[in-house]
């Protein structure tokens, strides 16, 4: 995961790049949704579903219609990208400004879950990842249905992280001018569960993980 | 953007797309960051980044030193994908859980941006895009900033959107299971900027676009 010039070495910002493995997995493991990059074609095409981290593997979840997975079916390279946005960071000067963010990029071969245990896990893993505490209550998959849904599994050792905390860095030179600076937090919240009155304390409490 | 079988029309839960050049570009402009995919080696790579609309064309922030600009500035084939995430959709089935959300898929050529004037007005919509009235607040780019600074262009004219809304979608035959159906509201919220006393309006007041 820390191997000399790996292809998910952080080369900007290489201040930024993170390493370590449990530092990667927070990250994977509080982010609600994240992007799968794939070619098809020579095209590259990036695609928003969930995901869940189990050890180390990644599941991403999908379906046989849709054009990711007729590519992925084979077992495809593909790039799995997470992206936490923590806050705006306004500097004194336009070119200093930036963002403070926590993203992790797996890159790894794709392959498709065959094995319904496994799948059926992979599936228990994805629902928990979003809402603890859903998948024993929920009406759990059929076989049919489970056959109709596809999870992909990607290997977590080719992956790393990319970091931003912090107030602006601004120049030296630039610390007098009168423009304020500083960073504008921004995170993921809920709102009020919208259905019948009543839900289950773990949708009552519900809070995005790191919230 | 609509032709029949175009490389962005949506295969999976084609009832979620949306072609309306309108409402592509609302969702364009309420999200704060973007994903970038290009290949490189045959590989896929997705980068998140920042970006701007302004008119027909979607700019992207980046830096030569990046990866992602080696790639691109030779003008290179990119996908930009926009996601938005609105709400977790707890249906009484595990298979019919779901995500409220907005994405938007662009395909195109990217051309890195040569021409100052234009980087500059690029840079601004990004700036102002983040932040609006930031731009004419902050010290702007020098000649040698901007030259360090690197922005891409894509036409948006081959682009769709996805977009799921409302309760679950509940079984007929999963009606009458007594199990909590409905939705988790999610949103981007900002929080108490950090930083010297009395920020300007725009900072104080900031909200992300739709909220």
């Amino acid at each position: 995961m820390a191997t000399a010039k790996a292809r998910t070495d952080v080369a900007r910002h290489p201040e930024r790049g993170v390493y370590d493995r449990e530092a990667i997995y927070r990250i994977l493991d509080e982010a609600l949704i994240c992007h799968v990059g794939f070619v098809h074609d020579g095209h590259p095409f990036v695609i928003p579903t969930i995901h869940a981290r189990s050890g180390e593997t990644l599941y991403v979840h999908g379906s046989p219609a849709s054009r990711m997975l007729k590519e992925l079916d084979a077992g495809v390279d593909a790039c799995v990208t997470v992206t936490l946005l923590d806050g705006l960071v306004l500097a004194r000067s336009v070119y200093n400004h930036s963002m403070n963010y926590r993203s992790v990029l797996v890159l790894g071969r794709a392959r498709l879950l065959r094995d319904p245990a496994e799948k059926m896990a992979a599936l228990e893993a994805v629902v928990e990842h979003v809402v603890p505490g859903r998948w024993d209550d929920a009406r759990q998959p059929t076989e049919k249905e489970l056959a109709g849904t596809s999870v992909l599994a990607l290997p977590l050792d080719e992956a790393s992280a990319k970091v931003r905390t912090g107030p602006p860095s601004d120049f030296e030179a630039d610390l007098e001018l009168p423009v304020w600076s500083g960073v504008i937090p921004v995170a993921l919240r809920t709102g009020t569960p919208e259905g019948p009155p009543d839900p289950p304390p773990y949708v009552a409490g519900y809070s995005p993980r790191g919230n």
